[in-house]
């Protein structure tokens, strides 16, 4: 309980802040123009007392001549004289665990904003600022200016949850909702994302999922009262999308997004991010651009959604400084809402128990027989066809032929696409998207 | 900050419950069925010691035989060993408002989902609260399970409100969407609400838009940092929302929706309840049946989304509890974000200065020159006219016309609507409702 009952102790709270691109300068930006309102808030006033970044000359839009600058951020998180040691540098390992492990350490509350941290090692670090009084506070690790975190610690405290899913990340959503609007092709839609800053030069954590994993990973042993479980994750990312699934999937009454979501299940947890086909009528489809949103199921409150920028500086930089305003009053709860110690061991449940439904799309050889056969191999597995499109004549040509399945287990799908996969009239691999209906 | 700062006593938190209709049996369920994991999640048991209630026979799903039974709520308020007065009976005044005040005055907690004594009281309580130094929590006012009192209070904490707005009565929400879906007359909608529960058999708070200002009121005194100003706000009900009103906005792109909106503007904070033509591509457009839901637009997270059901026995109990979990976690913050004392006073805006667009429906005689002699009203108005919509001929009979305004102001409208009204071909009182386009 001391963790809980830790109480502000002066007037002033210092905070120091490792990282100094978007959302670090984006948060000095907030402390100092904001500074009348979070003393009203918070009874204290918030001081930047150091700061850290790699590049001492590159050029910023904030004044940083009052801030002591740190060459080495272990020296701000270890030696500063600081309450906060703020954390925006990213990476899973390498300095950015060391620094926050190095400031916990000597009791220091940390803010960050690194996902892939705290899906790396969230649960460890949740035991290192238990054990040394402190908070490990992470809003802005997911869904950028949305209070998710505090929305399932706090707002949602009496509720045991199901399930939790949502779009969770901004550059995949950005480059599908560009994709239906225009009809052109990923690469194309990924290059423009890029020149315009919403994708990464590097862009295989967005496209590929695993940002999205990280951030799903760490929502369900939030929301599950588990160790976080990273590698338990399936992942799938968004590269396989082509316009034409889009165009077909709305034909269907359905849009694409790239979905994460965790639920309870007789086998354990299952957590999955990959593309998925989400019915036009639920809040999820909706989602635009790059918003995100995350919905919760609980026993008492329902379904409940909260959706908002997922990113950039004003939206992350607003769920850092909720995390210091909360530390300024004296809010001090477990990193995952209960202590460490009681997060039960992760039970994965693995991907091939899924059930739900498939959208299929083949390109076949355009002779007779072919439907037959396909329709056949599903038949023998017990997959039963909802919808079925063909469309085209092109004596020896590929022509597609697209299917949405009736709710089966992935496991059986997977064998029955085997088989499809080894017909001789299927000239690719064929595109498989879940479906969800939530 | 002494109030911030006052931390769990003991191990065991007593609460004591006035009012045993849904909500409250309700919370008595959760704190029941969920004592494990409010325990994980609180460090403390949460332990009902007393009820109260008008009618101790009357047949209820919970067993409260081990409860002490209070005939008198102010005993339970006053008198009771409790730290926390959970207060569920509803009304602005009376022994609602004289029980809430007594416990406040011995330095008890209160927690309350009553939006009618936020909304006429809640200045005045929250400063007897902080003498007190007692907390006085109302998440389950406002929007039922939705943690939008958190959100603002805490999420958000970072930003500046500039405006908050959204669905904040399920019972009008539903009757509109039915009417949507159904086609079929406000009245009749309105008795097939009654007889299935969702509307009370005197509607006139819900239809009437009254519920919706007092939730909105309390909204913008957290949002804005003022004191609380129901009589500031606009009022107008769904009341004479006809189907064909819903039918017309549906083809010009729009659904109607009972809003509550507050904004900051140079003439002080503008709110307004009242029915609004919202696009259809709008989040806030797709919010259907009972759901709530509250856009907030903050100057660094920019906008953000909450969406829930807003009123019944699970969501409002989910509300409650995490007020109470809240307290045994020892999170005490002033009632609305900052100390009672800094609330600033209220500054009206006046609705003749709201800025808007306008859907206006006459009924008109069918006969030469009305529709210009309306026009020309409108243009000496300096309204100027987006579309129109005129069908049917039948002479000597009323046909309807339809028109879109642009944006205009108020007095400038309502100035013109009262030369439409008088002149000799307009039929009957003419159907403006606002246009947003947020």
């Amino acid at each position: 309980m001391s963790d809980q009952q830790k109480t502000p102790s002066a007037d002033q709270l210092k905070v120091g802040i490792a990282g100094l691109g978007t959302v670090g300068t984006g948060v000095i930006k907030i402390i100092s123009q904001q500074a009348d309102i979070l003393r009203q808030r918070t009874g204290r006033d918030i001081v930047i007392k150091g700061v850290s970044a790699r590049d001492p000359k590159k050029l910023r839009d904030v004044d940083l001549s009052a801030f002591e600058w740190f060459g080495d951020p272990m020296r701000l998180a270890r030696e500063a004289d600081i309450d906060i040691y703020v954390e925006l540098m990213g990476g899973a390992d390498g300095i950015a665990l060391a620094s926050v492990e190095g400031a916990l350490k000597r009791g220091v509350d940390v803010v960050t904003a690194n996902k892939a941290l705290m899906a790396a090692h969230g649960t460890r670090l949740a035991q290192v600022a238990e054990e040394n009084n402190a908070v490990l506070a992470y809003e802005a690790a997911i869904a950028g200016g949305i209070p998710i975190v505090k929305a399932l610690r706090e707002g949602l405290a009496g509720n045991g949850i199901d399930r939790i899913y949502g779009i969770l990340n901004g550059t995949c959503n950005y480059i599908l909702t560009t994709m239906e609007k225009t009809g052109r092709p990923f690469k194309d839609v990924l290059a423009d994302a890029q020149d315009q800053g919403y994708a990464e030069a590097d862009p295989s954590f967005d496209i590929g999922g695993i940002d999205a994993a990280h951030k799903l990973s760490v929502l369900a042993a939030l929301a599950f009262g588990r160790a976080v479980d990273f590698d338990a994750v399936y992942v799938e990312g968004i590269e396989r999308i082509g316009a034409e699934d889009i165009a077909y999937a709305s034909e269907f009454g359905y849009r694409i997004k790239l979905i994460g979501a965790a639920k309870r299940t007789a086998h354990g947890i299952e957590q999955r991010v990959h593309p998925c086909l989400v019915p036009l009528d639920t809040p999820i489809a909706s989602v635009d651009d790059v918003y995100n949103a995350v919905v919760v199921e609980g026993d008492a409150v329902g379904q409940a959604t909260f959706e908002g920028r997922g990113a950039g500086e004003g939206p992350t930089a607003s769920a850092v400084t909720a995390d210091i305003a909360d530390i300024a009053r004296g809010l001090r709860l477990p990193t995952f809402s209960i202590p460490a110690a009681e997060l039960a061991p992760a039970q994965a449940s693995p991907m091939e128990h899924h059930e739900g439904a498939y959208y299929l799309r083949l390109n076949v050889l355009d002779k007779p027989g072919v439907m037959a056969a396909i329709t056949i191999i599903l038949a023998e597995a017990q997959v039963s066809i909802a919808s079925i499109i063909q469309r085209g004549r092109s004596t020896e040509e590929a022509v597609p032929i697209v299917i949405l399945t009736h709710e089966t287990r992935e496991a059986v799908m997977m064998a029955a696409l085997d088989k499809i996969r080894a017909h001789e009239a299927v000239m690719e691999e064929p595109h498989v998207i879940r479906i969800e209906t939530f």
